[in-house]
Parts: structure tokens; C-alpha cells; sequence
């Protein structure tokens, strides 16, 4: 029995009619309007500065929330790493983008056993790294599409801008790979003071991104591709003239780090953890059965504080062991031994990892669940 | 092939010799040497101090180790959840702690198909949490042993010591559960500033759990279990005359934080990561493969520095993405792409949780897979 004012989305009739009440916990939950809505919206935008669209599945890793995305327009999907894009070829995604610098000849033999399929491109940042996977795609005669990662002001992987041309011709060079464009992450994104902030990281990551493809064109490269990631920066990235592709991921569920950076509202947050209250004691303090096993330890962001917004409340997850989840109870809010709470978690990626099976809600329903099909894929 | 000088210890033969360069990375590593030390070292500890050691198996989650513990010794083992308590009981484990305030009928209905064959017990700390097992073990005309939970300074969950008679007799009310004993576990040891703090915290743990035990006989209830836990507090607090239960976890593996505590050396560590260098951007900065997703994003206790230790080296890992661990180099050390790496992480657990098989080795060798048989029981 679904709810009666909405149409399952996922296509199966009996879905359980469960409360939340119902529910044993901890659970993750997935609002499916907030999802389609928040995917709907990207890609509109997307649209609209004409840039190709290809969301990171590393939020979600979902087969059927990644056909959502392209279903909206899409052109395919990025993921981070080779086995995760094993996972989406299994399931028929013939457009995949490891958004990662891949290194190793075992890593190259994953991607050549999926070449065959799918229109397949990898991250590189280093001639080392590219000589390994260009060995296992010369030996075999095929070609891997590779995209150099350059750093904006992350400092994390990706050659300095002043280093690309080198990097890129010295890539250009194997003829195992064709070098298919430039790609970055502007993580430092989710450090900033303000929206302002934010807003001021986007069109930086956007406009050194296309100066740097321009730098590799003029030393007679060619560049298709100049891909830009991150939520909090895909709109102000995808303006800059020159950007042809987008990578955001968090988008699709958005979590308490995107609110804080001023990206998205409260309300279009599609992923909770519903969890029980298993102790009180004390006034001040309420322990609930989910701890960093199901919201991850990550930190909120852009400063840390706490480990999880309490929906509807002003309460906050203040600390976390494995199994719980302790609640600095605010100043006139009260909870009891039983009750249950949906907490909005710090950070959703991780949320996705920890757990085998999601539920897929809608309109305050359980609609069915839904297999978190790339858990885990750490290779 | 396995080593000419190791025996295999899981009584696997054909085991595959692989040099570590052979592993496809990020790959956890467990060392069945160290894990059989440690194990021995424990329960000859246990032994000598009288006490029974209930090792919790949240830290390996791992059947295969489970039985090492119990043929060492161990009298049972603890779990953390209800669906833990299910995995192993199905490899045939008999007796079971549930070592967390468990509340909620569909818990309680999990326990009770379990009672005919494992000596179970759960942990409660309150009336109302109680009641919801209660209902379940009553309307079937069973008892569930239950455990009082003690709140001796870590602030976490537990009734405080001037409360636990009160809500010890409440219990005891309920026909469907027996009061067999009260529990605690000092976390608080994590965040002592010295080793002489952790041996002050692991006595004052022992001796406020036996006045409380004490307090609940004198109001003529029977106590027959007084168990501590927490691997650092563990070798003191069983000192204490009255204990006569033990249920560290951690010491199975160790991490970094054990390290850092003075709980144990390096080479007690038994858990470690191989990863690969995928990126050397700049000259102090090296970017692996493992990230939260492989390491967990969990601080170093007991003050954060840091992600995990470079094993021989004195390079750190100083931040984490879900896929990218980014080390900071030392003066005077390098890294080159390509290059594999281990890594000791700050809480063995956590990653224990995040890695569908471990790979077992020994003298250097891989003897096979093990696999984490209750990860991800969150419920």
C-alpha cells in the first residue's frame, strides 16, 4: 500500500505502508521528492549555461538513483574509483569518468575489461601514474581516455597550473591514452567564511581551469573536455566561459555541511538517519542508537560542531562513539527512552558507505528499499 | 604456497604466496601472529587476575577470530548489537553479551530467537528501555539476563552509581528479565593525559563498579556478574577485588591510539592498511589511496594528530577525503607514485566496519581472507 497522494517512483507496487515508528533502527532514509527535485535543479542549471552534466555517484551509489540523473539529462556519470565503476557498467552505464588518478596495472586491467562498453575516461596526475595504466591499454592495442587533474587551491592531488603543459605532453606522448581534457575539485569550497566565500572558490576553480586548458591548447594539445566539480561551486563554476562539463555529487542529498555553507536549505535535504533514543541520563544529555557506524565521524563544514543536526529540534549530536550518538540536549527541548528522531548527518557520502540498503521514502512513507549497490568499493 | 617458516593458522591450505606489491591496494591487513599474542596475552592476563575475559568482538567482527579468543580462553564474547549477536550465533557461538542499552521490541524479538541456543544477555540502563524487552520475553514465558549499565565518568550512557539501586529494583520487578549483573566501560580512558592517568582511570573504574555492585546486594538483589571494560583500562581495573568479568575489544588489533596511550608498542599492532602513493604533487606532500573510506575519519586519541601513522617512516597522514589520504612528508623523507605503503590507523575498530574481508598474513605472507562477517550490523 503506497500513500495515496503519490505515485511510487520506483516503479514497484507494494511498497510497505510503514510509519516511522515501524521502522527498526538505525535506518537511513531517503526522501525520493527531495532527490528528484534537487536532481532536476542541477540539471536545469546545467542546462541553461549549456555545460554537460555528469554527477559524482560517490553521494549516492545507487543504480537507480545515478538512471535518475541521466533520465534528467546527464550525459553520464563520474565515479572515484575503478571498481565503483564496475558497479555502474554492471548495471548498463555506458559513460564513466574515474574522477580519481588512477595508478596501477591492476587498476588498468578493471577499466580495459570495461572498454568494450563503456565510453570510459580516467583521472591522471602524474606521467608515473599514466605510464601504468598505459602500459596495460598499449599491450592490448585499445586506447584509454585520460583527464589531467589539476589543482585550483585544494592541494590535495592534481599538477599546479604552471606545471600542466609539461604534465599534459608528457601524457600526450603514450600512445596507450588520449588525453581528453583537464578536470578539478575546488574542496577548498567547503572551507570558506561565507556564501561570498563559496561564490568566490567557484569562479576562481572555473576560470584557472579554463586558462590552464588554454595554456595546454596553445602548446598544440588539443582539449575537449574542462571539467569542474564540487556542490557548493557548481553554479558559479559553470559560468565561466570555457567550462564544458560539471561534476557536482553531494547535490542529490545534500547534508548539515551544505546548509552551514549556505548551498542548499534544510528542506532540501533528502537523506536522514532515523534513530531511537536508547537513554537519558540526564537532562541535558540523550544517547540515540546511531553513533559514527552510521553517520561517519566526518566533521561538519565548514567548521566542525557537532555530528548531526536533530530534525525539528535545536539539539545536536555533540559526540559519537560506534554505537551512539549523544545529544547535547538544548535548553528547554526534552527526549525519552523509545522515541525516535531523524538526525541530518554532517556529511552524506559517508553516510552511503556505511550502509548496505537505504530506505526510499516518500511523502512520509516507505516506498521500498533501495541497494547501496557501490558500498564499499575502495579499489 | 605458503611461507617455509609459518604454519597456516586458519588450517587453510593453498593459500596464495603474494608479496605485498602483488596486492591490489587499498587493502587491510591483518597480522595472525599478532592477533594470536595478543589474544594469548590477554586471557593469560585474565587468568592470573581470576577473572573471566568476554573480549568484545566489535573490533574484528571477524568469526574466525571470535574462536581464537574463546580457545585462548575467553568465557563468551560481547557484541555491540543485536544483529551481531545474530551473525555469531549462527557460526555457533554460544554465549553472547549485548554489551549496549538495548531498547525496543523488534530488538528484544531478535534476542528472543536466539535464547534456546545462546546464553544471552543485554545490556539496559533504564526502567523504560527495560520494559521494551521485558514485553517481548514475558509474553513468551522466557527471561532475558540483562545487565545494569554504570555510568563510572565517561559520561556516555549508564545509570550514575547513586541511581543504580533504584533502577536495579525496578528491573528486577519485571518477570521477563533477570538481573545478572552490572557492566561498565571507562572511555574516558581515551582522553587521559598519561598512562599513569589510564591506570587511575582503569581503578577507579573497577572500584566504583564493586561499591555499586555492593550497594545493589545490600538492597538485596543478587549481582553475579561485575564486568568492566575498554582494552586500556583493562590490566587495572581487573586488579580490582570484585571484578570478575572483562570485556576489552580493541586489544585484539591495537591502532595508533593504543600507541599513543602507552596501552601497547607498535609492533602489538596487528591491523594495518596497504596503500598506494597515487600522487606526489609537491615535495611535503604525498596523496594515497585510502581514505575515511578506508581508515575512517575517527581522530587519534587521546588528542587528535593526525589520520594514521606511516608504518616506518615518520611521515604522518595529516588530513583525509573519503578517497585520498594525504600525507604530510617529513623533512628528509620521500615518496614516489606507485610506491605501497602501511599505514596504522588511529581506531582499528572503525575500519574493522568498513571492509567487507580482511586479508590475513603472516611472516610477511598472505594466507588468506577472512571475512567480516558482521560488518555494517548497525541494527
Amino acid at each position: 500500500m503506497t500513500s495515496p497522494g503519490a505515485a511510487p517512483i520506483l516503479g514497484r507496487s507494494g511498497g510497505a505502508f510503514l510509519t516511522f515508528d515501524a521502522i527498526e533502527t538505525p535506518a537511513v532514509l531517503v526522501d525520493l521528492d527531495v532527490v528528484l527535485r534537487n536532481v532536476a535543479a542541477m540539471a536545469e542549471r546545467a542546462r541553461r549555461r549549456g555545460v554537460r552534466l555528469r554527477p559524482h555517484a560517490k553521494t549516492h551509489k545507487i543504480v537507480e538513483i545515478g538512471r535518475m540523473q541521466l533520465a534528467a539529462g546527464a550525459s553520464g556519470l563520474s565515479v572515484a574509483k575503478a571498481t565503483e565503476a564496475e558497479v555502474f557498467a554492471a548495471a548498463g552505464f555506458d559513460d564513466l569518468f574515474v574522477a580519481y588518478p588512477v595508478v596501477g596495472e591492476d587498476k588498468g586491467r578493471r577499466l580495459l575489461a570495461l572498454a568494450d562498453r563503456v565510453r570510459l575516461a580516467a583521472g591522471v596526475d602524474s606521467p608515473d601514474g599514466a605510464r601504468t595504466l598505459d602500459a596495460v591499454f598499449r599491450a592490448s592495442g585499445c586506447r584509454l581516455d585520460v583527464m589531467l587533474k589539476v589543482d585550483v587551491g585544494f592541494h590535495r592531488v592534481g599538477v599546479s597550473p604552471d606545471r600542466a603543459v609539461e604534465v599534459a605532453q608528457s601524457i600526450a606522448d603514450l600512445s596507450g591514452l588520449r588525453l581528453r581534457g583537464v578536470f578539478t575539485h575546488a574542496g577548498h569550497a567547503y572551507l570558506a567564511d561565507s556564501p561570498e566565500g563559496v561564490t568566490r572558490v567557484g569562479l576562481s576553480e572555473g576560470s584557472s581551469l579554463v586558462e590552464t586548458a588554454q595554456r595546454v591548447r596553445d602548446a598544440g594539445l588539443e582539449i575537449e573536455e574542462v571539467s569542474v566539480g564540487s556542490t557548493p561551486t557548481a553554479a558559479h563554476a559553470m559560468t565561466v566561459k570555457g567550462v564544458t562539463e560539471c561534476r557536482p555529487g553531494n547535490y542529490v542529498y545534500h547534508d548539515a555541511s551544505q546548509v552551514s555553507l549556505g548551498t542548499c536549505a534544510l528542506e532540501d535535504c533528502a537523506l536522514t538517519v532515523l534513530a531511537t533514543v536508547v537513554s537519558v541520563p540526564a537532562p541535558d544529555r540523550a544517547v540515540v542508537d546511531a553513533g559514527s557506524k552510521t553517520l561517519s565521524s566526518d566533521p561538519l563544514r565548514p567548521r566542525g560542531a557537532g555530528f548531526g543536526f536533530v530534525v525539528g529540534r535545536r539539539s545536536r549530536v555533540a559526540r559519537l562513539s560506534e554505537e551512539h550518538g549523544v545529544i547535547e540536549v538544548a535548553a528547554g527541548e526534552g527526549f525519552r527512552v523509545g522515541e525516535r528522531v531523524r538526525i541530518l548527518p554532517n556529511h552524506a557520502c559517508v553516510v552511503s558507505n556505511l550502509h548496505d540498503r537505504v530506505l526510499a521514502i516518500r511523502a512520509g512513507v516507505v516506498e521500498g528499499e533501495l541497494a547501496v549497490a557501490a558500498r564499499g568499493c575502495v579499489r
